[in-house]
C-alpha cells in the first residue's frame, strides 16, 4: 500500500462504457454523477481485422474482405471490466449500469440462441459465417444492384441515405452472403449488427437498436408518414427470391430506443466481468453517434465532428429533410425526439498519416528530432506561419474516396499549385485545408436544406492535438469550434447511455449536462482569414464539381484506365 | 614516368571546345579526326551565380536577380586549357582550333575595347554593369511591354518566338537597364552576349554570332523576305526614346555564321592559355545548340533533346513555319542552310530532384542504401515494373512553369489520382511520364505545322543514366530514341565547330560524320504500350488545356491568390 493510497469512496456510483473499435475494445469506468473517468482499459482483438486468411486456414480470402471474430469482443469484456474494478478499487455493486458502442455496420449470422455461425465447426471455414466488419468492401456489386432496384422502384431508403446505399451496409453484406454462400443464409436464424449481438450476449435478449437499423438497414420513414417501415417483401423478393421475408425471418421487426434498458446482466456474464448479475445494460449504440452527447450536444444547430482516420459528422434536426449525399437521416437515431443526420469524410487522419509516412522527406524527421517534436508537430508549427493562399497549393481530399456529397469511393486525391519551391509544411497545410473545405461542403449541404448549423463540436485525437487543424476548420467554415474534454468520448457516451438506461438520469439531455464537458479553449473564426478562404473554397468547389461530378472527368477516366491496366498484359 | 606512359603522337591534330555553363566552364580536348576525347577539365566560377550581393558589396540585390562576373569566364580559359595540354601531353601547335559555347541569353555592357563595365571601379557596384545571366528574371515588366508593343505593331519577332518574347532575352534585359540605370546604358558602348564577348576576348574582334542574335535579339526574317532585319528604330523608339538607335549604336548589325572563323588567338590570350598565337577561333555558339551536331544530327526530321535540369529541344527544318509556343526559329541558327527551331521544358531533372529531395520518405533512402543504389536508381527499378495507367496517377509537369506551347512561367504542378495506397515509385513514374507528355505536346506542335519528326535524339546526364525515362519517352512519343555517346556533348559540339572554323572539315555535316557518335542501344517504342499511353495523353491534354489555356482556371486563380497573400497582412 503506497503513500498515495486513498480508500475508495463507497458512496459513489459508477457506470461503464465499452467502446468496440476496429482494432480493440476500450472500457471506461465513469463516476455517474460527474462523468469523471475513474479508470480505463484497452484490449486488442487477437485476430484483429481478418483480411487475408481465416484463423487457422491457409486459404486466401477474396480481395476487399474485412472480417472479425466475435470471440474477440467477448474477450474485451472479460479482460477490461475486471481491470477497471481492480484499478479503481470499485465494488461490483457500485456499478449501476453498462453501455456499449460499436463500429457499424459490422454484422454477423447467428443461430436462434445467439451463437455466431463461425463458432460452429461446420461453418468456421466459410468467411460469410464471420463478422463482416464495417470496412468489408466486397459487396459493391450487391450495393449497385440495391441502388439500381431502389431507384427504379422509388424506394424511400434511397432518399434517406442521401441518394445511395453503401456497400458497407447491412443488406449489401447480407445479399453478398445470399449470392456467394446461400447455405450460410439458410443456416443463420438471425443476421444482426455486432453492436446488437454484444448486448444480446450481455443480457441474454435480442434487443436491436433503432439507430443501427435506421442508419444501415433500411428502417425508414416514408414521405409524409409518422411511422417507420422496412422495404416491402416485394422489394426484397425482386432483389433476390430468397430474401422475400428476410425482415420477419432473419431480423425481426422490433427495435429499441437509445438509452433504453435492454435487460440485466446475465449470471454467466456477471461471472465473466465481475459485475453484479442483473446490472442494467443499455441498448447498443453506433460508436460515432454516442460521441454527440459526450460532446455536450443534445440539441439542433451543432455539428459534431468525430475526427480520426476518417471524420464522422453528426447533426440533430427538428424536421426531416432529404440532404444530398449524406449517409443517412434517422428519427430518434442519435438523440430521442430529434432527427439524427450523419455524414462523413473518408480520409482525414489517414490522409495526414499517408503524407507523413510516404511523402515527407528525411530532413523533416531530422528537424523534428532536433526540436524535440513529432513530425506532425514540426509540420504544424511551420504550417501555422503561412497565410491562406500563400503556398499557392490546393488539394482535393479524396485519397480515400468521397463518402458524403459525392458518395464515390473511387474518387482520388489531387494536388495543384506545386513549384520547385514547394516545401512539405505547405503540402501538409494544403491537405488540412482540403479536409476543411470538404467539411464546409457537408455543412452547406445541410444549410441549403434549411438545417441550421451554428457551431461545430469536435472530438477525437486530431481535435485535441492539432490546434492548427481546429483553427483552419473554424476559419474555413466561419463557425466557432468547441472540443470535447474527454479523450475517450465514445466510451464516455456509451457510459452516459448506461446511466440513462439505469434510470440515474431521466434522459440523455440530463446525463449530458452532468457528465459531458467541453474544453475552455474555443476556436473562433477570424473573419478576415475566412474571406481569403472563401476564394480558395470557390476554387475547391470548381475542382470538386469538375473532377467529382462530371462522369467523364480525367479523375474518373484515370480510375477506369487503372482498372484496365491491372488486368491487361503489356 | 610510369609503366603506362605512351609518347604523345605528334602527327595527331586536336581541337578544343569550351562549354560555359551556369556554374562552371568545361574544356574538352578532342582528336579532330575521330572526335575522341583526349582530356577534359572543369573550372567552377568563383562568384558562381550572383543572386543576393555583388562581390564585396553588402547591399542586397533585388528579387529575381541572377548575375555573373566575366572575370570567371577568363579564369576558365587560363586554368582549363593549360590543364588539357598537360594532361594529354599535347603541344600547342597540335591544337588547330578553339570553339566555345555559352549559356544564352547571358549579356553584358562593355566599353568599345570590350572591357566589361563591371571591371570599372566607377560601375562595379551597379548590378546592371555585370553579366545578366540567362536565368536573371527581373525583366518581366520589360518583357510584358515588349510583347504588348510587338503585338500592337504586328512585329515579326512575335511570330518568330512562338507568340511571346521572353523576360530572359536580350532586349528585355537591356530595357531593364535603360529603365533602372540609364547611366549604364550611356556608359556602355556595346551590349553583347557573353558568348560573343568571350570570342572577342579570344581573338580581339567583335564577331557576333547570328544564332544568339536570331534566337534572343530579334534578328528576324519578315514574312516573305529572304533577308533578315532587326525591328525598326520606330519600334525601339516606341519602346523607349533612348533605344531608337540601339541596334546601330550598341549592337552593330553584323552577325556571323556558325562554324566560321572569328579570328586568330591574340598574343595575350595565347600566353594565358598556352596555345599558339593565331590559333583559329570559331564564332560563338549557344550551349544547347552545339549538342545537335554532337548528337550526329545535321539534317531535318530528328528532334534533339538536351535533357538536364530542364530540357531543350532542337530541330532542323527546310522551311520556315510559325509554330505555336516555341522559343524561336532562326535561319542558319543551328546548322547553316536550315531553319533551326528551339523549344523547351522548364522543369525536368529539376522536377525529379525536387521530388527526391522534398517528397521521398526516409524508407526509400534506407532501401536504396541497403540495395547499394541511389534513391533515383531504386525508384527507377520499382517504377519500371509498373504498367502505364496502373498507378492511376497523372501529373502536369509544370513545377517550374511551362516554357513551350503555353509559355507561362506561372503555371504550376498538378498531381491527380493519389490514394492511400499510392507509393513513391508510382509518383516518380508519373512525373517522368508527365515530362514525356510535355515533350509529345512539343512534337505535335511541330508536326501539326508539317515539320516532320521521325526520330528523337537525346543527350545529357538523364538521357545517359535513366533508361526507364528514355523508354517511356519512346513509348509516349511512338518514336525511336538514340542517345549521344559523349558525356560532354556541348563541349564536343564546340570543338566540332572549331574543326570547321579551322578548315579541317568543309562544314559541320562532315565534322559530325567523323567526330560525333551515338550509342549502340536504341530505345524503340512498344506500340502496345504506346496505345495505353495514348489514353493517358488524352487526359493529360484535357488537364493541359483546362489548367493551362483557360485564363480563369483554378491554377491561374491560385497563382493570383498566392501573389495577393504574399502582400496581404492577415
Amino acid at each position: 500500500m503506497n503513500a498515495s493510497y486513498r480508500p475508495p469512496r463507497r458512496n459513489r456510483r459508477y457506470v461503464i462504457g465499452v467502446d468496440f473499435g476496429t482494432l480493440s475494445g476500450r472500457a471506461l469506468l465513469v463516476d455517474v454523477a460527474t462523468g469523471k473517468s475513474a479508470a480505463s482499459a484497452v484490449q486488442m482483438y487477437a485476430d484483429g481485422v481478418i483480411e487475408r486468411h481465416l484463423p487457422g486456414d491457409p486459404k486466401r480470402l477474396p480481395a476487399d474482405t474485412a472480417l472479425q471474430s466475435p470471440a474477440d469482443y467477448l474477450t474485451v469484456l472479460s479482460v477490461t471490466i475486471p481491470k477497471l474494478l481492480r484499478a479503481a478499487k470499485v465494488l461490483p455493486e457500485q456499478v449501476i449500469g453498462l453501455g456499449t458502442d460499436f463500429t457499424s455496420c459490422s454484422m454477423l449470422p447467428v443461430k436462434a440462441d445467439g451463437t455466431p455461425l463461425c463458432f460452429d465447426r461446420k461453418w468456421k471455414k466459410n468467411p460469410h459465417a464471420w463478422v463482416k466488419l464495417w470496412k468489408h468492401h466486397a459487396a459493391q456489386p450487391e450495393a449497385n444492384r440495391i441502388n439500381e432496384l431502389g431507384r427504379e422502384r422509388g424506394e424511400t431508403f434511397i432518399k434517406t441515405y442521401g441518394g445511395k446505399y453503401s456497400s458497407e451496409w447491412f443488406f449489401s453484406k447480407l445479399l453478398e452472403t445470399v449470392n456467394h454462400s446461400p447455405e450460410i443464409y439458410s443456416a443463420a436464424d438471425r443476421f444482426i449488427e455486432a453492436g446488437d449481438w454484444i448486448v444480446w450476449q450481455l443480457c441474454g435478449a435480442e434487443k436491436r437498436s433503432l439507430s443501427a437499423a435506421g442508419f444501415k438497414a433500411m428502417r425508414v420513414y416514408p414521405d409524409g408518414q409518422r411511422s417507420w417501415t422496412y422495404p416491402s417483401p416485394d422489394f426484397f423478393k425482386a432483389l433476390h427470391p430468397r430474401l422475400e421475408n428476410v425482415v420477419s425471418e432473419k431480423l425481426g421487426g422490433q427495435t429499441h430506443a437509445l438509452g433504453s434498458r435492454a435487460g440485466g446482466l446475465t449470471r454467466a456474464m456477471a461471472k465473466r466481468t465481475g459485475l453484479g448479475e442483473g446490472t442494467p445494460v443499455a441498448v447498443g449504440n453506433i460508436d460515432a453517434h454516442v460521441a454527440v452527447p459526450a460532446c455536450t450536444v443534445t440539441t439542433p444547430g451543432k455539428l459534431v465532428m468525430i475526427i480520426g482516420t476518417s471524420t464522422c459528422h453528426l447533426l440533430l434536426g427538428e424536421t426531416r429533410q432529404d440532404v444530398e449525399g449524406i449517409c443517412g437521416a434517422v428519427q430518434d437515431g442519435v438523440v430521442p425526439g430529434l432527427w439524427g443526420y450523419e455524414a462523413g469524410q473518408a480520409g482525414v487522419g489517414d490522409l495526414f498519416a499517408w503524407y507523413v509516412n510516404h511523402g515527407v522527406p528525411a530532413y523533416v524527421a531530422k528537424g523534428a528530432r532536433k526540436a524535440g517534436l513529432t513530425v506532425y508537430e514540426l509540420l504544424e508549427s511551420q504550417a501555422a506561419l503561412l497565410k491562406p493562399g500563400e503556398s499557392g497549393l490546393l488539394a482535393l481530399d479524396w485519397w480515400n474516396g468521397n463518402r458524403s456529397i459525392l458518395i464515390d469511393a473511387h474518387l482520388t486525391g489531387l494536388l495543384v499549385g506545386a513549384t520547385l519551391a514547394t516545401r512539405p509544411h505547405e503540402i501538409y497545410r494544403a491537405l488540412i485545408e482540403a479536409t476543411a473545405f470538404g467539411t464546409r461542403k457537408i455543412i452547406e449541404a445541410f444549410t441549403e436544406k434549411g438545417i441550421a448549423i451554428e457551431e461545430l463540436y469536435a472530438c477525437g485525437g486530431l481535435a485535441q492535438k492539432n490546434s492548427l487543424l481546429m483553427q483552419i476548420y473554424a476559419d474555413v467554415t466561419g463557425r466557432p469550434i468547441k472540443v470535447a474534454e474527454s479523450e475517450e468520448t465514445c466510451a464516455l457516451g456509451a457510459a452516459m447511455h448506461a446511466a440513462v438506461a439505469a434510470g440515474f438520469y431521466p434522459d440523455i439531455h440530463a446525463a449530458a449536462k452532468k457528465m459531458a464537458r467541453i474544453r475552455k479553449k474555443v476556436y473562433r473564426p477570424n473573419l478576415r482569414v475566412k474571406a481569403l478562404y472563401d476564394c480558395l473554397y470557390g476554387e475547391y468547389t470548381r475542382l470538386h464539381d469538375w473532377f467529382g461530378r462530371d462522369p467523364a472527368s480525367p479523375m474518373k477516366v484515370l480510375r477506369r484506365l487503372k482498372a484496365a491496366a491491372s488486368s491487361a498484359g503489356v
